[in-house]
């Protein structure tokens, strides 16, 4: 007998008295709504809705998870169709690029992206085999075909996939005119702009400047000091907010969280505005605005998200030739313990503040993270990142993160896509592993199964709802 | 058919070779007495033996598992009848308490807290379903009654848990004289202090002065220099071991031992007198007295304990109000290699010294503790601990520590637990945890059930009374 | 029925639905031939073809996993036969250091040496019972006797063991005389030197300075500047290349790699030359030798292999009277993301470059390892090594480098022994623990079947094979 290729049991623990408890459990999360409070989906695919070019710009140019591992194994990333910055020519042949990641396709094997990838083929597109040398163009065109038609215009798939919420971020300047355009024809649930004012926070940047210019002309204020500055950012929350923002996010190296005095701030802010900041200065900087971030979220109650501990652009070369987010991003050792304490002290008590802590940094789940989120009130634990949004990272997340902080300090599932078609698929997996996690616990008589019903649901949607106030 | 509360084959892989296994290995370690070489119970409790008075404060106000976790969702320790530092007035109705932590039960899911509280209410109360909001003044009620019996007096519950050896943990000034008259009145089993001399080493806690008072009193000894301050740790822990100790204990921040000079230690003592020790002052005067400390314990045999790893108070408003052990300890990263290098090269091939070390990183098993004990003749590994005395937790360890430093390296369970009706519940879970694992490897043809059935004896009695010469 | 002491099924899931898949993939890879591209036999055992002279010389005295757990246990390696430094007298009785062993077996319970020396009792020297105080000399006996015929030679067992490449690790200044002969007298699969040039690169050895003499020696070349000293080295390596080399490795604390200008590292070989090197010029001298020797694999195409993170030679005493590789080399924590940042970028997009990266650190299989082999074309992950190399070590390897790295980022095994015994017993055991992992994915529906037959081949043969260039 042919195994199928997208198994309905799949992902769950292969003990029989586990995998009936699992698929019970998934039965009854199965079908609840998609929240994604956290993502990188770019809204105005939504607001044009014109349909999706062809399946290699689809799939594969913008997900660095599949050219990084193409490129680990010696593939160049011109071959792959990746846009360079000086826009020196790259493949344009889309067909001849999927044929090259058919042949290439192995290499994912274990790996989320093969997961995500077989539930795209399968549930959206129809295609019931693994992708492979011999079959490469056929599966294109086949979903070249689908692409054109009305089903997969992005507001048809929207409603498809059962979205409720799902959030973009956004930079502090952003018009969001993308999101107001949504707003005058709605859509089957929620877009809503998240604010990340990293741009105009990390002093190192070169486009710091250009950034603060188009803060200001965003916000119709003067920047000229930091006094200036942060009564910039704190209006441009109030717009976030009133276009729909539940929560802000940043992404820093380190969580160290730490006040500047006010004469200490506009000492730096003055530095880097004459373009002499210097890297301590930067991290200084990034320290106090993170503690400025959370005392304007326990004010205008926006939930505070931080994703620290990548090194970003550990490659030179390729980020001079191809720039950001080219899966060359490498995490580091990250502390939170003391990193936090300030932060923590100042506002971890207070009932207005929410902020919900990402790592890439597996070690801290069981050693910092739960025993905080165990403790301070306003802080719950983000869902598995990035390199551990995975079956063994997820499970390694409940595994180190439950005993110590409960279910209830954590706050769902959050896929943080940038790849729209994939965010069922990451949802079917997290909602799958979870259900698998869950009955472990009641196959091993840890909790009941009424508990375990519950539970499945506030991780595949209360819990989300509740953490980001949707 | 309903699962019974406390399921008989809890905690075990639901498969059925390893849960074969694991009951037959189970069966053969369940009725051994407990040996608890370290704990936080108060000895008062036995020498006194007055009924315990109610629920909330039996179960409730001195566990910061508990509290800790009901904190982090929002409900302030007042409701909770933590009592604080000035006085100021908290919950004092005990049954409104225990039903709001009746309506917070499911915050438990998952974690060892919830085992415990099962089994608690199970074995001792005979209450045979979980708490909930419509069962719990009931279940009050239920367990207040028990415990104005006659079975529910302090020295009847050890009598029935077949306690053979409690160890108490006891400041350096601490009279003992709960211990000396339960010398008088003997139990079924030993009650035995353990020396912790943190009050009078931490140079920066506000109460050294004091604490260094109290040592002098208690030694007999005028302490106005280093040389006499070693003196009267010497006296006391002679008198400890008199009163029936078998090991010291030390809860640091970090572990690095280094010896300092005795004109340098001296110095530092005398800024410490005069109220002048710095911080740096502080962690080297701490690194000194590992060193000390050893040097003590490889002449009187003593048994030495190392905690460290544990960032103390981090919550300072908390601390402020409620003191310390409010559930706001949090880990930290922590090095063993080369903290303890020139403690273990002095004394780590010494056949009379013994050294039992803990951490809360858990990274450190397999990186640090192991290699460490699996080499040192001196050198044992503590149990998982705190975060880590967890189900998750205890498989981690001895996945982690066991391929290393083997079976014989470690030192078997300790309860660490200050919660004196929890300490069946604690041991049940680890007899369980480790015939679980131990079922495991004689399922994959690891180990012989021969050889598991005399290492679930070593793991549950054998191995703690070897390694604390009880 | 009594369990046969090495069970078919050793090591796999007892679940029936892995354990049949486990048991199909092992069988598809059992026979393949064995590729050893890292280890430390001695070529001469196979040059000279002597017979091995007793079972005590054969299996304890040169393994320090058998004595460091021993000695762990409080029996000094004097009764164990392990020889001083200044030759003063250690136990001579092998019979009676065999029977110590035997009595001590039950210490090595859930241990990969109890693994390793199960196989080898039973499959090389047909003994089917667990070794221990009664049967000891008997088994002693028996090995003794069979060690004394001709199937027992070294060149036999080599053919026996199916051993296609084994590859030694080799001093900068060795002859390779041992490698000349066998080329002579050809074995049933190849024999190559690995070119290890820690002796000449680690300034602070007390040895350097002779090392360096010999170093001259056999290059041929007056060695008085760095660039001389380079020089040499670049002709050592043209010298192992043409004896059959295809790598290099270090054994460096860390692997922090940054070029010196040309200026700077001719100081601080000048001083180290007068003696007066110090630790900092001794770190910034090893990583520049990392860059160089990166550099020089770009040109010459030998795999460059990095071994870091152990501190060496922890118990000073022991190493003082036993010398090196006693069993007290401990782990550190290890840092690779901003360590390998330097050397990455300079060649880590050259693809005539291949570097092989190891770890005794397990964090940073998941946050810098996979995450830095999924990247760069350059990179792959070294097999779990050393305390690692075992069971549990090996499954989580697969399981915290595969979902971001992928299996073909990964070199296969090395077994990485001394004990040339020992061979096939540790490629038995992974490849039982990756046929088990990979059924694991297979009954999880995570990859087919048809993939896992192909990753069992390539996890045991093709990937080393392809990586190292054989």
């Amino acid at each position: 007998m042919k195994e199928p290729f997208l198994h309905p049991h799949r992902f769950f623990d292969p003990d029989p008295s586990i995998r009936r408890i699992a698929v019970e459990l998934h039965a009854s999360v199965e079908k609840l709504p998609i929240l994604s409070p956290h993502g990188h989906v770019d809204a105005r695919i939504l607001a044009e809705n014109v349909p999706f070019p062809d399946p290699t710009e689809l799939i594969i140019i913008p997900d660095h998870y599949i050219f990084r591992m193409l490129y680990s194994q010696g593939i160049p990333l011109e071959r792959l169709g990746v846009p360079t910055v000086d826009g020196s020519p790259v493949e344009q042949d889309h067909r001849k690029i999927w044929q090259l990641f058919a042949e290439s396709y192995h290499f994912f094997a274990g790996t989320p992206t093969a997961a995500w990838l077989a539930y795209e083929l399968s549930e959206l597109f129809g295609i019931d085999e693994p992708l492979g040398p011999t079959n490469g163009l056929a599966v294109y065109d086949r979903i070249a075909e689908r692409l054109r038609t009305k089903e997969f215009l992005p507001r048809e798939l929207f409603a498809r996939f059962g979205i409720e919420v799902l959030a973009t971020t956004d930079g502090p300047a952003d018009s969001l005119e993308p999101h107001r355009r949504l707003r005058e024809r709605p859509l089957s649930g929620r877009v809503i702009p998240t604010f990340r004012p990293d741009p105009v926070v990390d002093l190192m940047r070169p486009s710091w400047r250009r950034e603060l210019g188009a803060l200001s002309k965003a916000s119709g204020m003067e920047i000229d000091s930091y006094r200036s500055y942060i009564r910039a950012i704190e209006e441009r929350r109030a717009y976030f907010k009133e276009m729909g923002a539940v929560a802000t996010d940043q992404g820093v190296e380190s969580p160290a969280a730490k006040r500047l005095s006010q004469g200490e701030a506009e000492g730096i802010f003055a530095r880097a505005l004459r373009g002499e900041a210097t890297a301590e200065d930067t991290a200084r900087f990034t320290a106090n605005m993170l503690m400025e971030m959370a005392r304007m979220s326990a004010e205008d109650g926006l939930v505070m998200q931080i994703h620290p501990g990548s090194l970003r652009n550990h490659n030179s070369r390729l980020f001079q030739r191809f720039g950001l987010d080219k899966g060359a991003d490498i995490p580091i050792a990250t502390e939170y313990t003391r990193s936090l304490r300030e932060l923590l002290n100042e506002y971890g008590n207070d009932p207005r503040f929410s902020l919900v802590v990402f790592t890439l940094d597996e070690t801290t789940y069981s050693r910092e993270l739960a025993p905080l989120a165990g403790h301070y009130p306003a802080m719950k634990l983000g869902a598995s990142w990035w390199f551990h949004d995975s079956l063994q990272g997820m499970t390694r997340f409940r595994e180190q993160a439950t005993e110590t902080a409960g279910f209830y300090n954590t706050v769902g599932f959050t896929d943080d896509t940038r790849a729209f078609p994939s965010i069922p698929a990451r949802h079917d997996l997290s909602r799958r592993l979870d259900a698998n996690f869950l009955a472990g616990l009641v196959a091993r008589h840890v909790i009941g199964m009424e508990e375990a019903l519950t539970l499945a649901r506030a991780l595949a949607y209360d819990l989300a709802k509740r953490a980001y106030r949707l």
